[in-house]
């Protein structure tokens, strides 16, 4: 007496948790000096001390009862404010505090979003591989079918051919992520301009809107003085789902919003089911000391200075030995192309030298490895020789 | 292109909310001091002062990366320890960390434990009038029918009758609320054992389990030292829902747990689906900070005392004026028969008043208000004279 699906879907193991897991294991055993784990995208710069500053600031000065009372179901109009301030000032968004949503976070903002745009089980929601995991999770729970649009192994950028073969009558939403998890790269203007010249197009021809959901946790986590693209600007019926997880490295706290913008078609009523669809998930009212940190907080990024040089350090060795690795401009995640066609055996090879890295299969990129540099710089150093001797045993 | 269902959700106005809304309106016409507001549900109490001493002392003495880093899906392995212990000593529970789930509040917690034990459309949860709204919004997000038992509205306890006629093969679970909200009623000890004789019987009868899901966000605001029972020592089939908003003032953080008893029949399938629900929805991983937070303030209650004083000031005063009050053992409510059977007319009068009491009708139980005590005893005394010439009114 439970539901099979969400037995299998708490039982599934993960490659990630697994390979993670595995990791600690053998730590125990041959020494932590020995394991390189590249497995988990946990942000392993601190958040910027005006974090720890706000959070003591607002408990020791605030009366207790309002800090931690019940917020609106959309959030404190305060916070929401400033984020609307903000997001007109750093991008010129034109928003105000009416078009935020408040949530517990990237996952929340995502599966709000998506139980409020989908209506029936025909309903279909396009991925770009290389994709996280979990969207596909999320798009079921929203009673929706993934349709996924093969991976341009070329750039990473989005192949507009494919795109406009992949929308049909049933397409609602396309779910956009960049900088990318897990191939670090960031869409290009011209990308955008593209989609949205082809989304504009399809909407007309199959007489309703096809949304962009711009999943946008990384915005911030970009290289090389590369610009942050407003995706509104480019497309009007866009909603972008945000979390402070990466760019003030809270991912544990669960804070971050849903923005639908005036410019989307029915705003307002886009808006109203993002509310409902919270509601209906157990989601009003963020979590409140959070609220008031992000406001506080607003405009900081972690010092990304760190991913920069982890980045160019392992992206500089790895191609000089040979791999074949995507150019990241952003996220904390290198791509790489596995040196065999099977990127699991690849990942096991590496396994056995306790090199952890995660074959991208489950992202929808099969032949790729995902290498998470959010990580200790020593242990990048550590690991050369494993890669190394990886590699060199391809060429003999 | 949005979900009606979820537009309908998101648009829907709550008579508790439009209650207070009016009440901030009038508030700035006629004056704060002249506006009684019983509307919300709100804590007045503030948390325990070791709450903000465990929130500076983890932030200010524990590295910010580990403080703010993901936790397991489940939660922090620490902090469910912390639990079980406390748990245990506490109520002889003889749980572990496997049995807890962290959640993101009491709202959470419910739609993660439906969603876990729903499998079909025409699966059936009982609802016992009166009750917290939400539930049937919550129900239907995991795809169930609800099914209501009238009220008892001699005791307000469980009508063993109205409970027997109400269970047919498809029944999944029953929502209990105890102390209840909005009755203030906590259920007896011979209520828990006649509705666990009527389940196992039923549950054999029908061939498989009906779950009781406790929803105790209340479970420590209890009165005259009456006993916090432990509801799986009446039925073993029980899915604890906890929340910290009410016990701890911390209703904005959204910090509970789901626990699965290992008496659960299956109670390790049952274990994984709530994993696999927390997933299915984005809800792995509670807020991290609070999780900690909540570990080293275990087994504290804010000083309910002020509630009691409130408790005690209304029920005493509004009986002697005529109101027939049910006698409220715990949470913060007082549940008051209205004069007239239309509670809707009669709190319409009262908000002519400036006297904002809440219809029951939308909580199951029409012809009741609610009147919630969480407020400051200066108004409630402000107040005597309106709820006097309001009962007087009927008496002409």
């Amino acid at each position: 007496m439970a539901s099979k699906d969400m037995v299998a879907l708490g039982a599934q193991s993960s490659v990630i948790r697994d390979l993670f897991a595995y990791g600690q294991a053998q730590a125990a055993i041959v020494g932590k000096e020995n394991v390189f784990d590249f497995s988990i995208g946990n942000p392993t710069v601190p958040p910027p001390d005006s974090v720890a500053e706000a959070i003591c600031h607002i408990v020791q000065s605030e009366p207790a009862v309002g800090v931690h009372g019940y917020t609106m179901a959309a959030g404190d109009r305060t916070v929401r404010e400033g984020l609307a301030a903000y997001m007109n000032k750093t991008y010129q968004a034109q928003v105000t505090a009416d078009n935020f949503y408040m949530t517990c976070g990237a996952a929340a903002s995502l599966t709000i979003s998506l139980k409020a745009l989908v209506e029936n089980a025909t309903d279909e929601i396009i991925l770009v591989a290389p994709f996280f995991p979990e969207y596909t999770v999320f798009i079921k729970n929203a009673g929706a079918c993934p349709v996924i649009l093969p991976p341009d192994t070329e750039h990473f950028q989005i192949s507009p051919a494919a795109l406009e073969a992949a929308i049909t009558p049933q397409t609602v939403a396309i779910i956009l992520n960049s900088p990318n998890n897990p191939s670090g790269v960031v869409y290009a203007p011209e990308t955008y301009a593209a989609v949205a010249e082809i989304l504009k197009r399809k909407s007309e021809e199959i007489g309703h809107p096809i949304y962009i959901i711009s999943d946008e946790p990384y915005r911030e986590i970009i290289y090389d003085g590369k610009p942050i693209v407003y995706v509104p600007k480019y497309y009007a019926n866009t909603i972008i789902c945000y979390s402070y997880s990466k760019s003030l490295s809270l991912p544990g706290e669960r804070i971050g919003y849903i923005l639908v913008p005036p410019q989307v078609t029915d705003a307002h009523t886009i808006y109203l089911a993002v509310c409902g669809a919270g509601r209906a998930m157990g989601f009003v009212c963020a979590p409140h000391l959070f609220q008031k940190v992000v406001l506080q907080c607003m405009g900081q990024v972690a010092d990304i200075e760190l991913y920069d040089r982890n980045r160019k350090l392992l992206y500089g060795s790895l191609t000089e030995m040979g791999y074949e690795c995507v150019y990241p401009d952003g996220a904390f995640y290198l791509f790489v192309k596995s040196p065999e066609a099977d990127a699991t055996a690849f990942s096991e090879k590496a396994k056995k030298l306790c090199l952890l890295i995660v074959p991208a299969d489950s992202f929808g990129c099969p032949g790729y490895v995902r290498i998470s540099y959010c990580v200790e710089e020593a242990m990048i150093r550590r690991s050369f020789p494993v890669f190394k001797k990886l590699i060199d045993g391809y060429k003999e």
